[in-house]
């Protein structure tokens, strides 16, 4: 079985307080910038791994997908997807994306919006989504950045004041599992390098169509701490292309 | 004039001491990475920005290139190129990168290491050389990490005993101008983002075919500090092909 915090009652009722949970893509700080990434939806087959409440799963088939799967391990994630987010055109499917199977060349794209730093092995998992693209076809995802996985806390380093001083770094070669708090729970999470996210893409066969770390958009500078987010990269989107 | 501490000579004694200049790239702990990214020289015209001693000069003219350009903005640093690093294909010129003309469409390679974070405008500089590539041409370079320029110092943070706790990354989103401490000397750099330099490869129209933290060989292992090099990327390598 693999990790799942968000099917801890506890954990999922804070994740259901969240702005990302409660307005949806417009109160995620990353979606102006994800949204610019993503293909054209109409008329394909759409993979979201990692799906959670269904809002990108919903967004492609609102822009005129003709099939989305959204793939995720909570049971109480789907639930809400259902509620939230159900479209005729939408399959939601309960289970791990590493033990997720399709056909291949059954898609024409595949996205991830926050989840990978959740899986252990990502070369196995980007060679599967390889081969279950159509060729052309589309690889867009959103993980945490590698500076914000690296030391584990995923925390800023404090002044006696109780002051930021700035973000740690450290242990940055060391990949693998990181204990980071999140909503006050205990959440494993897995630290890659930029090297291996990007090599891995080149060494499969996906070309890099784009590569940004997304800065909060103006409309939400006023939101308390949002200015510390120019301080250091807290999310890595990459768009990849099929060769 | 463009910042050239290279020709102060106080830091030039200092830089002349350093394991790179002594031996050469066998003492470049980056070098066995960036020696996979290098393009095949035979036959191949080269313009090395920011040649310093004609380390990689030499090294593109050792291994076939027709011609070789070694351009530096330092007058002592290319007299220690036409000293060591001679060979009757390479031309050594005295310029800033950003002043360097020549023409369109005349270079097979364009390299550079550890040059462009003395560079202020990256995109001005990637646009002219793409126009003096050839279609399929390689730039390949390397250059300090954002991680490593994006707080300023360059150095670690230090606990009470002087024991090193981490790296520190502060300013990530405030592109411009750093004052670090290189050899003693207050050197002025400049930080750019990890997206600005990917993104504006890929939108001159550049395909991106490497992105590599190098991390120290194992056979530099030993050297004093060289394990906390595992602690945070200090040097990004990139390779890139013209369209």
């Amino acid at each position: 079985m693999k990790e799942n915090a968000y099917n801890n009652p506890g954990f999922f009722e804070k994740y259901s307080k969240m702005a990302r949970s409660v307005k949806g893509l417009e109160g995620a700080g990353e979606w102006h910038e994800l949204k610019k990434l993503l293909p054209d939806f109409n008329d394909r087959r759409v993979l979201d791994l990692g799906c959670g409440y269904g809002w990108h799963c919903a967004y492609a088939s609102d822009h005129g997908a003709k099939t989305v799967t959204g793939v995720d391990l909570s049971s109480r994630m789907l639930q809400e997807a259902a509620r939230r987010n159900k479209r005729e055109n939408i399959t939601y499917i309960q289970s791990a994306m590493e033990e997720f199977q399709t056909e291949a060349r059954s898609m024409d794209a595949v996205i991830s919006s926050l989840a990978f730093h959740y899986v252990e092995n990502f070369t196995e998992l980007t060679e599967k989504i390889y081969d279950w693209l159509v060729p052309g076809g589309s690889f867009v995802f959103s993980v945490e950045h590698p500076v914000f996985t690296a030391y584990g806390s995923q925390d800023w380093y404090y002044g006696t004041d109780g002051e930021i001083l700035h973000f740690p770094v450290d242990h940055y070669y060391y990949e693998g599992k990181r204990e980071a708090a999140f909503l006050g729970e205990k959440v494993i999470k897995y630290h890659r390098t930029l090297t291996t996210y990007v090599e891995t893409l080149l060494k499969t066969g996906f070309s890099l169509k784009a590569l940004v770390e997304p800065m909060p958009p103006e409309s939400m500078m006023d939101l308390p701490g949002m200015k510390d987010e120019l301080r250091r990269p807290m999310m890595l989107l990459i768009a990849a292309e099929k060769g």
